[in-house]
Order: C-alpha cells, then structure tokens, then sequence
C-alpha cells in the first residue's frame, strides 16, 4: 500500500479523466494542477522509535524480526487513510508509533499485549491500514509510547465446515484472500465495502463494517458468528449457536470494538454458495425523493436484491460525465443500480419482483452501461481521490443513517451543514450524496464533497466536519453507518450514546482492559 | 390468568384427547389419573408480606392501589409457568413476592428502583407472567425482600411510524393487544411465540424470545430497533439508526438482560404490512435426518417461507393422534409445516421455490389437513401440559440450537440424557422433538418429554434437566434458544459464555445495578 495514498500503487496513475477535471473546473472555477510531492524518506517523524530495552522484551514475545522500528514500517502505521489523514502525511512532519509488532499466533498476540501492560506501551491493533476515522493514530494516551500491532501473520482459513455454511479466518486475512480461499470451495463471503481490496476480516468486524452487497446477504455484523478476543486480562471465545437466548449477546460487543477493548484474532463467518446467476440493472428516477421511496418500497416487501444503490442528481452527472456522457449528466435524474444473485430461478424470480415494486414506484430501466461502470470502478473512488488531492483538491467522505422517514430532513442537514461550513472557510464545492445501505426500517446516506479549500487541508476541514457532525446528532442520524468511530468520531459517540451508555462502554472498557493500554482515544474520549 | 396453570381458565377443559390418552397408556404402562386439586386460597406462602414502611414508601412512588400485599396477588406473582413452577406451586407452600407493585409511567418505574435500592428490596420484573426457566421466582437475594414489579399499566402503542415501518409500544402492552392495535392500520409484528396470548413485548426483549414466523420475520432481536431501559442509575435510550458503526450495539446488552440489569419499559419495532396471501402446506419425509436436510437447503438458499418446521417421527405420531389419525401415527416419516406470506405474487414465487427445494430434497407434500392442525393448536401446548400435570402426568419442554453439522450429534445427545436421567428415575417416557427455528449456519432442537416421574415432581426433574444441561454443554448446544437463563440455566450460562465472558457480564451489572437489587439469582450465579 502506498504511504501517502490508498492501495496498489499500479492504479495510482496520477491523471483525472478528463470528464472530471472540466467538472471540477466549473465546481471549483480554476483548473486543477498538481501539486507538489515528498517522499517517504523526506518525512519527519516527530515521535521517537522505541528504546531498546522495549524492543528487546517485544522481540523475546514474537521473535526479533517481527519488530520493527525502521522509517518505513512506522511511517506506513503512522494512521489511516481518511482525507485529512493523507494531507497530515503529505504535509511532512507526521506522528509515528515507536514500533510496529507483528506477532505470528494468537498466544504471540497475548504475551505482546503483557509485555506492553507491563512496560506502559499503548497497543494500536492494524488489519489492513484502511481506518477512516482516526483509528489508527499513534495514540500513547497517557502512556509512554504507542506501538502498532499488525496482525498480518495471523492470517488464512483456519478451518470450513461447508455443511453449516461457516467458515473461521485468522482476523488478519486480507478480503480477497479469504474470498479466493472461500472460492476454492464454490462458497463466497459476499462483503465488498470500497476497501474491499486491502482490509482485513478482524477490522471488518472491529469496525462494523458494511459492503456493497449489504442489502442480500447483511452488514458484516450479520455475518459474524463467531470471535475469539485476546483482552489484556483474558481471550474471549464467543458465538455458541445461530440462535440463543442464553443471555445478552456479548460477540456484538466486540463488533465495533475498534481495538479498545482488546485484540480479535479470529473471525467465524457466515458463507454462502457462489451464486449462479446475477442480473445488474439500472434504473432512473426522476428525483432522490421517488428513488428513496422506490427503494424502501424494495426492502419492505423483502423482494431480495443483493445490491440497490441510488445515487442524488449530483452524483448521476459525475457517473455520467465518468463514462464520457456528458450530454447526459447535464440531464435532471437519479440512477439506481441493483443485482440480483442466487440459484438461476430464485434470481430470477427476485429480479421479477424488484422490477415490478421499482416500475410501480416510478422507476424507469435506463443503459445498463451505468451499473456496469459502478461495477467496475466500485473500488476506485480512492484512488480517484488521491488524484484530486495531488492536484490540490480536497476531496472526503462521510456517511450516517436513520429511518426512512427521516431520511430527507438528515440529508438537507448534512448538506446545509457542509455549505455553511465550507461557506464560512471561503471554499466552493459539490457535494454528491447516495443511498448504499437499505433497512426495513430506513438506510444509509453516504456523501461526498469535493471541495476548494486551501492551505492546510486537515485544519480547515476539521470545523467543517465538525458541523456536520452536530447537525448529525442534531437531525437524528448516527455519528456513522459504516466507517466507524476511531478518535475523530469519539466526542460525538458520547452525545449518541448518551451520559449512561458512554458510561457502560467505560465500565466495559475498565473491566477488560484496567491499563487502558488498547488504542487509547478511540471510541471513548479521555474525560 | 390461572395461578396453577397456564392461561385462560376457560380453555383449560381438563380432559384429555382420546388419542392422547391412548398413546399415554402405552408409555407410562398406566392409564393417567385425575389428582387431587387445591385451591388458591389454600396455598401457603413461606414469605411474608411485605411492612408497612416498605409499602408506604412505594404507595408514595406509583399510588396506594397499586401496591398489592393480598394473598392472590402474591400467589399470582409468585414465578412463572415451567412444569416445576406449577408442580411447586401445587404443592401447597410457595415463596411470594412481598408485593406486587404496578408503576403506570417510566419515571414511577424509576421512582420504585430509587426507593427499592434506599430500603434494601430486591426488585423482580414481571411482564406477562409466562417465564419458564426460573426468572420470576420472587428471589430476594442478599436483600430484606423481593416486590414484583407489574408492567401491565405501563401498555399500549405509543406512536407508530408507518413510512419507515416502526412501531414504539410501552414494554408491558401484551403481544394479541400489540397485534390488535398494530392492524387497525394495516401492520403485523408477526411474532408468535407459544407464549403469543398473554406474554409481553418487554418480556420477548428481556428474554430474547423467538417465534413461530422466526423463518420469514427473524427473532424478536432482530424487530426491536430501539429500548428505553430504566436502570438503578440511569436510564438508556438505545437504538438510535437502522444500521450503525457507531462502537458497539449497546442495544443487544439489554436483549436477554433478563430484568437484571433494569426494566425495560418502551420497545421500539420494525412492522411489516399485513400479508395479502398466505399459503400453508404440509411435506413428509423419511426420516428426521432428511427432513433436517432439506430444511436447510430451503434456510440456506434463502427462498423465504415465513414458518418452516420438522417433527420427528415420535412428535410426527402424536400430532397424527391428536388428529385421530392412530392408523397414520404408526407409520414411520416426519412432517415439515410450511407457511409462505406476503404480496401475493411474492409469496406464491417463495412458495414455488421452496417446494422445488423441499422436493429436490426428498419431501413429498402431505396433507395440508397436518399443517391446518399444528396451526390451529400452536397456542394450545401448555393448556395439555396443565391436563397431563392435572392427571399426574409430568410433561415439559426444553430447547437448544447449534449449527447443521452438529444438529444430530446434539440431538443424540438431549435424547440420552434424557433417557439415562430417567431411567435413574425409575421413569418410563417418551421424547418428541422438532426444529422450529432455523438459520443460513444452524437450527434450534425443541424437546417435548412425558415421563412417568412420580412424588415430588419439581426435585424429580432437577437431576434429569442438569444432565440434560450438562450433555447439552457438552455437546456444543447453547443453554437456551428461545426459554431465557433465567435461575434455572444460570449455573450453565458461567460455563456457556466462560470465565471472562462471565466476568463481563457481572461488571455491567455492576456499573447499572451496583446495589445489586435486579432479579437476584437471574443470569448470574451468586459467586
């Protein structure tokens, strides 16, 4: 993975498609150009790597060669990969934990994490270094350094049982990895969140991820059935059955644990076969208001699509001007998207009801040039943001969710929010908006804003961000569907939990982990 | 409801089916007698009521008339509905709350937890009345008594939003009255459990209940979007958007919390529309083993039936006697019932799909007189548990799930323990079982015994149902899947969630109810 970027540096290739760079320029009124680059030697750590006595008793944990504290491996652990992480990264000076630790068992995992309560180390677990949400800062909190704990080496199937469809992986086994092992077998996770290409399956749960195929076959939360935790005082071994009432189901505290409990060494999954068929069709709608409703119309009568997406206006023009439409993308409209997978009857049937629930609603078929272009660039709106940030462009993202009959008055928050906010810092933008996740009970809205805001890009994003987040709060969303809570998220946690269950996730957090060594600021602000 | 039995006294005919009888006779070797009956006023309670003091200071907190210390609402408050409650409270003598105490608003809950934790009393949570594993007992704990705490006044919907398909009922508002306000406009829970007649929402949510729809609507866990919690320090608000990545689900502590961490008193739902069509039909199968494959094609292709279940060939035999079918009944197979609901092209596609599988797969349909039968009595189990109990016939139910691939060794496992565990009891008896719930990785086993235990029925049980509990554990089944923890399964839950897991649970307890005055005994074992 690149330092200063998202993923494979082979796809990085630095260029923005000419449909977008005239956009941008009628968005932001300037022509964008590429801005200056460091590299990676160039950057300034400005904490220092471990002593040697430290390295010494984590070496007689995992074996020497497992820790590192060379520039590289710190400047790759420095954080995640949100906007104002990268910008912090490309602005040269950069906090870095004191060592990265890759422990190859889950005993190594536990004896790391005594050796670190031990020496007053702060532990910040790292699956696939995808966070975007501060997660992964080096955070020492009050403790004399930080090190990053990466779980690569726990990493494979361990074990299949295609009987009962479960399938349990070390928490560090990379996405494709775990479905390339799965695929072996003609079975298949089914969880393809844009990071799909460089996270790990602990993060994913770590995280309570969601993947574009959420709508057929569940968040990762509702794939999980089983994990095993090594906390600083104990290892957790949860998920008896598909079903119980044996008390309250304590795996789903460990889902959207963020490392500040513990670590999650292993993964147990729920899989299905690959399927047989699948149908991608597109949709078009004459406004996100009948689109939405077209679309909870869909996942109330429970007709079963794998994935339905609708994109706002905003973002239909960009598809559009992507694929060279631009004629098109100048057009009023809304596009939907949706597959339809399974045994080739049950597809089709599915496929069927959809299209008579979509049609009724308004719903018109439209090219299926568009799903196929989603299709195909579904992992790439990070490197295309990386691009824009190399030209200047300050480019992010952000998601919540609530009921869908609150889902207009959230999303008009959240836009009102960010124009003021980037109004106040002097900066055009544009911001792009789509339903990805849909519920019985309501779905997801994921933005993106594309913004002209100079100098330091962290600094002045943070106020904007911060508005949006309180007008979250305010408009009754969540503080975040998908992307998780890391430290940028946590002042707003405790407002959504409120004073008692802020209060319950500390007690939780004390009983487990008394040093407060895991990934201190995450989750939980200091108080 | 009836003090000594399940339900409503008016269906409580105490006769038993000719068929019944019959098949009785050639089980136990005897033809079933009625005993002997005692009435509620000759039941003697082994606690006292509770002081003046004690009820002024509640009086002034939820009123006078409702803080009942009389001897039938104590007798009534005085456990739940397993098969040893009833027996035990046949037996003449029987612990009792020292109060039934009925708060008519959340702050009047909170109020009784504030003066209940100033004046040393436990405090029981009391939905409906129709827990079975031990959770009612009027266990005072470390404390000077135990007052039950009646929801019933705490009922009624509270707002229904029917854009997003959500429901907010106060916790106490009974399941037929939930149903009856929910159609009024157009929508259905769709949650019948056998409990369905008299249990509580608060109750499903403490309990973590599930249903006979569990195939098409999920667990009672997966409706609830949202709680109010009244705990000794606080009260929550969970569930704040349809799908969230805000840190843990705090939400699902509180699902199967079994009154022992506070009182749930608002329940928010996911509704659905009321099915335009519903298709019910019957499939045999050879053996039990084929029947449980096939129903796991149908869960794990996901064709969508709302109900589908499997008797094996002792239960197969007993619903055809219960028809009068006794010719039938000795004929070896299994019965599947199958119900499809929905919009009706929708349901009549889902119905295609599962019969093509269930067909595939061995099934051939069955007269649909069987699953009109099961569906006209799905209620009416405990009304014959009560006749049996009248006729000295002991009969109880115990559950568990685990996945597919363990499913017969855990059924192997339940039948011998039963079998050895009665046998030391000198017992003759039978054992009926059926998968009633099922999922993409597992199914629950549901067991129905009738034995020929004689003398104290309660103390003649206990050692049959903890080996049952043992091998159950053994055997990788969960403790519970529907019935709870309650006080009888609570030595078992240490064992099911381990050491940590136990540690875990007691710290939230702890932090919520540090004065431990929340249903004593329940969940956790005094350590």
């Amino acid at each position: 993975m690149r330092w200063d970027g998202w993923g494979d540096p082979a796809k990085a290739t630095g260029k923005l498609p000419g449909g977008v760079k005239l956009l941008l320029t009628a968005v932001l009124g300037h022509r964008p150009r590429r801005a200056e680059q460091i590299a990676l030697a160039d950057v300034e750590l400005t904490t220092p790597p471990l002593d040697a006595a430290d390295v010494r008793a984590l070496a007689a944990a995992v074996g020497a060669e497992h820790v590192r504290t060379d520039h590289e491996a710190r400047v790759l652990h420095a954080g995640g990969k949100s906007t104002p992480d990268l910008a912090r990264r490309r602005a040269r000076t950069q906090a870095a934990p004191g060592a990265v630790v890759l422990p190859g068992s889950e005993a190594g995992v536990a004896t790391v994490l005594r050796v670190a309560a031990e020496r007053g180390l702060a532990v910040v677990p790292f699956g696939g270094g995808t966070a975007v949400t501060g997660g992964l800062a080096p955070d020492a909190g009050e403790h004399r350094a930080a090190i990053s704990l990466d779980l690569r080496r726990l990493a494979g199937l361990e074990r299949l049982d295609d009987v009962s469809g479960e399938a349990t992986f070390w928490a560090g086994t990379r996405a494709p990895a775990a479905e390339a092992a799965l695929a072996e077998h003609g079975f298949e996770l089914g969880h393809f969140p844009q990071s799909f290409e460089f996270a790990s399956l602990g993060g994913f749960a770590a995280m309570r991820s969601s993947g574009q195929n959420s709508a057929g076959y569940g968040r990762f939360d509702a794939m999980v059935t089983g994990l095993r935790v090594v906390t600083p005082t104990g290892t957790l071994d949860l998920g008896r059955a598909p079903g119980s009432a044996a008390g309250p189901d304590l795996l789903r505290l460990f889902l959207g644990s963020e490392g500040a409990f513990g670590v999650i060494t292993q993964v147990r999954l729920r899989v299905h076969e690959l399927p047989a068929e699948r149908f991608l069709d597109a949709f078009t709608f004459p406004d996100f208001r009948s689109g939405a409703d077209a679309l909870r119309h869909v996942v109330q009568a429970g007709t079963g699509p794998t994935v339905i997406r609708l994109s706002d206006e905003a973002e239909t023009a960009v598809s559009l001007a992507q694929v060279g439409s631009i004629g098109k993308a100048l057009a009023k409209g809304c596009t939907a998207v949706v597959l339809h997978e399974g045994p080739a009857e049950l597809a089709r049937a599915r496929r069927a009801a959809t299209t008579a629930v979509l049609t009724a609603a308004g719903g018109r078929p439209a090219s299926r040039a568009l799903a196929e272009s989603w299709e195909h660039g579904r992992f790439d709106g990070p490197y295309l943001r990386d691009t824009l940030l190399e030209h200047g462009v300050f480019a992010e993202t952000l998601e919540t969710a609530t009921t869908w009959s609150n889902l207009h008055v959230l999303r008009t928050a959240v836009t009102e929010a960010l124009a003021s906010g980037l109004g106040a810092a002097g900066a055009k933008h544009r911001v792009l908006c789509h339903v990805s996740h849909v519920y019985p009970t309501g779905a997801s809205l994921y933005f993106t804003v594309v913004a002209g805001l100079t100098g330091d890009l962290a600094a002045a994003w943070e106020p904007v961000k911060a508005r949006v987040n309180d007008a979250i709060m305010t408009a009754g969303g969540t503080i975040s569907h998908h992307h998780g809570v890391g430290t940028d998220h946590a002042p707003w946690l405790r407002h959504e939990l409120g004073e008692h269950g802020a209060r319950l996730l500390r007690a939780m957090k004390n009983e487990l982990d008394p040093a407060g060594i895991m990934n201190p600021g995450t989750l939980l602000t200091r108080t």
